[in-house]
């Protein structure tokens, strides 16, 4: 059974993610954690506590699973904290020094439900998901009648809220007053993301701010299409306003500074500017890796990313003093834990700086999860200050392609190979990296991504450049002629 | 000590209604309730339990001033059932067969709390506040220690919002893809209104539907002002849209067919018609109260408002077949008990169709409450079957002034009683009413009334006509000659 | 699969009512539910309202089990309402006018658990449960995802409590400083009676008064050897005590009046005397069922009970002026069900006094289910107004037996339709009942019960006779005889 | 006003502490800690966070007088965190890193209640004290109606108990069957006790094992008197047992090892033997301090005690290394933090080993509050190893006396510092302390203490030696004199 995925496990809750699902991975978690931890009272600081924090986002079916979570995890003899529903980052946050659930399906439809399993602020890593999975698999062990154990119940919301509030105030400058739109998505940015920004000093306007699992205000995965209320909204405000979303010597703000959109479970964020338009996630990525090299007092700043990721990134992070480091997708943690253990070996210092995947941001010196609501409080307070327009306007946001080439699959690790070798030798000015695909990266920060799909039969080749379609002309040549030759 | 208001006990947290005040009240309410039950089991249909639940609207004073409350019930020696956030209609719902608290200050200010009791789903009466103001301008006495009580714990949300879906289920067509938004104001229609509606079939998009005791997104008193950004959303996304809000054959329905606009506690509504434009309170009133009398099978069905409401309304109660009882403002549940009295000495039969103040409606059948949830999904279901502008086609709106004439305290009551023979004599074609002020009424249902101001060293002239300036020129001529006089 | 026995489903926790049996279970009793319910708002009184009230013991495997109940319930669509810990009697209260699940395993040991299903009051009858069944044998059908539910919480022990208090404190006395010692067994009865003996007036000392699903202090089923801390505890304080537990004229009382024992959920109770010796249960039985029938107002005052229970019981009853009906044991509430219709046929006036099991109570007019707690109270009040020992004094205890006779399976049948005819030929003195196997009452009220058993190889014999061993031998004889010559 | 007494606020709740002065007392200190907390975010060690754990033991006032405080800290600005009934040193380490509020009366009357303050597991200073006295005497000031906050519900007793078994885990030996009989005394040692030591292994039966306010089974206070039921109990079950409480190799224990008797907010701790008599309060104390030395890997492992402890602790803790240093009567906290100081300045390695008054003990190692129910488990444990009488059996118990002498107020000081310089005179073969009071320590461990009553016109007298009499005789023959000369 091929139980996680790249996003966890996730699916319908008719018949995929059921309540007998739900029950057996709790079971398996919690033997799994029985048989991990050393110090079962979590007193070694390396050694999380074996109770874990349960939560759920607000789809219907959450009541249901988490239930069945719960006896699983119960009758699997760890110790069990009922959060009830939080913002997946809320639960990450709560997990610093033990483990922790989240029963979430981000930003699938309402039919869905899904499984994330945390351990100290950080997803589980590939080893960890690979024996939860070996030991459903299995049939996970019951622990004996007397090690079952009664859940608990904690809030931890309110404490995550503040901590976030109290991180984002180092960044920029005060709210005071500015107006910014929050479209919520009926999700658990509900609870979450207009009370920080309120508390920080703005005057929030909320759309489908109500949580709802049946997501009726609109489709749960934040795109221009989906947030077109949101950005229709914003565009109607400030027709005909000067500074929109500023207050005025004379009164309170008209219009709004800029908007924000987010995913069903607040992990995922999305940024619209005064004309009602989306902010290009790179763009959004490039902003906050600048201003966070610019911060760090390390010797040696990295940002890590992925290699899908645009060359603008680089180029900011560069202006300011750091460099990039990439891992492959859906891996970011991991590559934090590189960057980091290298770095401890050295000076004991920690070297990253910030972390991200388009739309997907790990504030690292907050903590290792993936936190839009920390994004949302953060973004904020640098608009505050310089005004979106200004953060902008460094990052050059050039044409960007995304092509697909047919390819067997299994032509494509010998064409893989050798186009290791091909397209370096037919693009002798760019620079070379093979860790995750072929990525060249050319003197003026045009770049383009080769690599295989990892489900369909296509070699995808990316690419960003102001004479973007020449460049995939030029690539795509190369990759068929390839692939044919294999 | 002047206690009790026309809404009940408001006013701010920091030197009126505060922690101290609430802990007091709560001692003489449990006096109050313990003397006056008869049967404490409750068993007794006549009498209700002497059980209290409580529960508060959204504000950021709620915490602190309901487990004030709760202290002084349990030390008063009644049994508390705590609810938490509740609108105020799902408060009333709650106290069918026992008695409730709602801390509520309504559309007041965030500074501001207030306490509202409930007696059977009724507002206390005159005659039971004044009791609870001389127990609590005695120091009420305290229970002895062994009848202290120990607080429960209840939800009685989900149960209400079926109760108000299963009910209005029997007005007009199913919902059915009908879009619709609403400006939840940040209060305690959040919870309630979406989801109400989006089980009856609509798509909701909600604004401020985080709840937040700051009420960030708008004032709280829904005003055509307050209500300019759902206004405006609704117009701008109505735009060129042949028949907004309504699904096609081709697909889901764009725009909106109109909007919802509540107060803090949601015990009162605004209709916002396709245009973004507000539909007149009176007129929203004639609606409901037209459909109620229709669909009653009294032989006598009556509508219980109160002396400032438009003649709209008696033309459509007339229309339909009923007839107008008018009641002094604030005090329509005592307008709706005396009717039912009277019919139930007749026939046994309940006569009142349908009770309002404008703003605020009480659905009779469904309980003796203001109920602005109930009135959202009822319109909802009668605008998915006719339409709103079909609705609202065979009410006249007639041009409406309100106007102050000076005039001292001392001399109010002899005006007044000079008055109820000047104007009748003034006015010779016109229907004479004196039970609250002098209200008269021409062929053409055109009105005026005529009433002392309770706060202000005014006269208030009300009026109505399609020649309306004329109409109050001439009255208020009348009304200063006699003022002068007296 | 043969689930329901007859005490419901009940077994380990580790390989028989494990989490997912209570997972399928839920969803097979939520289904069952949805297809009977015509009115789901149960307004319609004859028609249980579909939610169930989810309770539990205090047994270690409670958490895990009740959470994957709620989570079968909940996926399986209809309302949840979680009432944490009670005592079985408590949940049976509880829901009246609506449904319940009990899970319980009585007086088992800890590592068991088990399921009670309840309706409006009383337990699933065999024909539900044969409903349920058949539904788990055919896993199942799933509701569709958005009719799942969401559990809510209900604290419903408060008002048992004080619902038993009331109705016990109509009957007896005072109790008024009355001493008494309750062993709770660490079970459900510990928040139970020692607090509505307190209520009452009663001075309580109690052993094993802590809830703890290891059952630490005692075996949890009540028996003379289980119990015997307690009977040397109320044996040792009453050396000496002219009138044990009752206050003196000086002061206080000393020793106690009386004991009481109960199992691990509360519906049973065992009493012990001042001396600290077992009232026997079939003298418990006829002291409640005198009572009852005394202050009876019906016509035909009936008591219901079952077959191996003892002759003392019809004594008692008809010297009060009522009739005992019997039923095969566990089906007191059909013998209810039963009496009750033929009497509304006659008179519309209820006519079961009192139905009762050893060991197990009935108070009909209090409500449909066994209720120790209740025994518990009206016991107390009884004694506070009489005395124990006057109580007994009109009971005669006569010598009891029980014996087994080999018997094939297959000669069962035969051979009880011949001892129909014959034992009444060979007892010619004798009334004869052949409802639920052969019953002989003889006229000084001895009498003999032969039925099969319904798990074993055996026929059994009971008698009851002041020459008990004479009586026993000659029903010996003729049962030897026809199992023989079958 | 004269708030704080020697054991917190505490009085009835109709008169003294009723839920007016609980809002009272909860907003000033809400604004003491406010004016405190350097770091709010209590990140720093040094600081703790200005957040309020708030429970209450089981009186029946607590649901109300909790109520209240809950309304006064909310109210003032602090976060709040319900934690309903605990016992007080489950309080006491849940406010570890934070503040905490425990409402409890401890062994007084069921009509009292009290307040007892906490910041960091330690009881508050008597400078924080005062510091909350003076702000309820000014009427506190209220926080702005913003910064009012909205308490939290945690469940900490799992945690605490858990902690308790793994920390007295390393004391002794397994339990391992060992039967013990516990009086929770109807109050919060019922859900602590009993569970931590059947964890640990032990057979335990309750005797009052149900949370009752109204304290039915007994009075409050432990003492020989009020835990007769338990005395009888013991040695009842013990007689003709040759080895009560232990099992044997055939099987289960018969009888009692020994018994613990606790007042109703678990702090304090009485032992009984297997005979059911008390063990006197003095020698639990040297037992555990003996045992405490032994185990410190201190240079110079210190025990805090109070002057009116007996000189056979001395006896102990100098027989096993180390050396007892007194301080005035409710200051162990103040004391411990003395030699703590010292001792960091020099080794930076804590000294105090325990500390303790009679009844109360602080297991410095597990942290600085008073627990009776780690008590319960160390000497379970102990008595595991060792048996109790083999513990006392070096413990001298010499005859004790406490007598009072008249002497008018404003002698006192005068004759008090006249003998510091006559009663070393008049014995000379004496150690003299005369930092609280005047204590002579004799060659023999015989012992007496000269101090002044604080609340009565009296000097006190304390003896303890193998010929009390006479030495009480002599001492007051000097105290006498020196009165009289003054």
């Amino acid at each position: 059974m091929d139980l996680f995925g790249t996003a966890g496990i996730r699916g319908s809750v008719e018949d995929r993610v059921t309540p007998e699902l739900a029950l057996t991975v709790g079971r398996a978690v919690a033997a799994e954690i029985r048989d991990r931890t050393d110090d079962p009272t979590g007193r070694d600081p390396a050694s999380p506590a074996s109770e874990v924090v349960l939560a759920r986002d607000g789809r219907v079916s959450g009541g249901a699973i988490a239930a069945a979570m719960e006896s699983g995890l119960a009758a699997g003899g760890v110790d069990v904290r009922r959060a009830g529903q939080l913002p997946t980052p809320g639960l990450a946050y709560a997990t610093r020094g033990r483990y922790g659930v989240m029963l979430t399906a981000s930003h699938n439809p309402p039919t869905d439900n899904g499984i994330k399993c945390f351990r100290d602020g950080v997803e589980f890593s590939d080893e960890l998901e690979a024996a939860i999975e070996s030991r459903v698999a299995d049939e996970p062990t019951r622990a004996p009648w007397d090690e079952w154990t009664e859940a608990d119940r904690i809030e931890p919301l309110a404490g995550y809220l503040r901590a976030v509030r109290d991180y984002a105030g180092t960044f920029g400058a005060d709210l005071d007053g500015l107006r910014i739109a929050v479209d919520c998505g009926n999700g658990m940015a509900a609870p979450a993301t207009p009370r920080v920004l309120r508390e920080l000093g703005a005057t929030v306007v909320t759309l489908n701010g109500n949580v709802d699992g049946h997501f009726p205000g609109r489709g749960s995965k934040p795109t221009s299409e989906t947030l077109r209320d949101l950005r229709a909204f914003i565009a109607d405000a400030n027709e005909d306003v000067p500074d929109p979303g500023r207050p005025t010597a004379d009164g309170d703000a008209e219009g709004f500074a800029f908007g924000i959109g987010h995913d069903g479970d607040a992990d995922r964020i999305v940024i619209i500017d005064d004309d009602g338009e989306v902010v290009h996630e790179d763009t959004v990525l490039a902003v906050l890796a600048e201003a966070y090299v610019r911060r760090s007092d390390a010797d040696d700043p990295v940002v890590v990313t992925t290699p899908n990721a645009s060359g603008r990134i680089d180029e900011r992070v560069r202006a300011a003093g750091g460099r990039v480091d990439r891992v492959r997708l859906g891996a970011l943690h991991e590559g934090i834990a590189a960057v980091q253990a290298a770095a401890s070996e050295a000076s004991g210092k920690t070297d990253v700086a910030f972390a991200a995947e388009p739309w997907k941001h790990v504030h690292v010196p907050f903590g290792g999860w993936i936190d839009g609501v920390c994004s949302a409080a953060v973004i904020a307070r640098l608009v505050a200050d310089e005004g979106l327009a200004a953060l902008r306007e460094p990052v050059t946001e050039r044409p960007y392609r995304k092509v697909s080439v047919t390819c067997p699959d299994d032509r494509k690790e010998p064409a893989m190979t050798r186009l290791e070798t091909v397209l370096p030798e037919a693009f002798p000015d760019a620079d070379v990296d093979t860790d995750h695909g072929v990525r060249l990266e050319f003197p003026d920060a045009s770049w383009t991504l080769v690599r295989p799909s990892g489900t369909e039969e296509y070699v995808r080749i990316y690419a960003e450049s102001d004479a973007v379609d020449d460049l995939v002309a030029d690539v795509r040549g190369v990759v068929e002629d390839v692939i044919e030759g294999t």
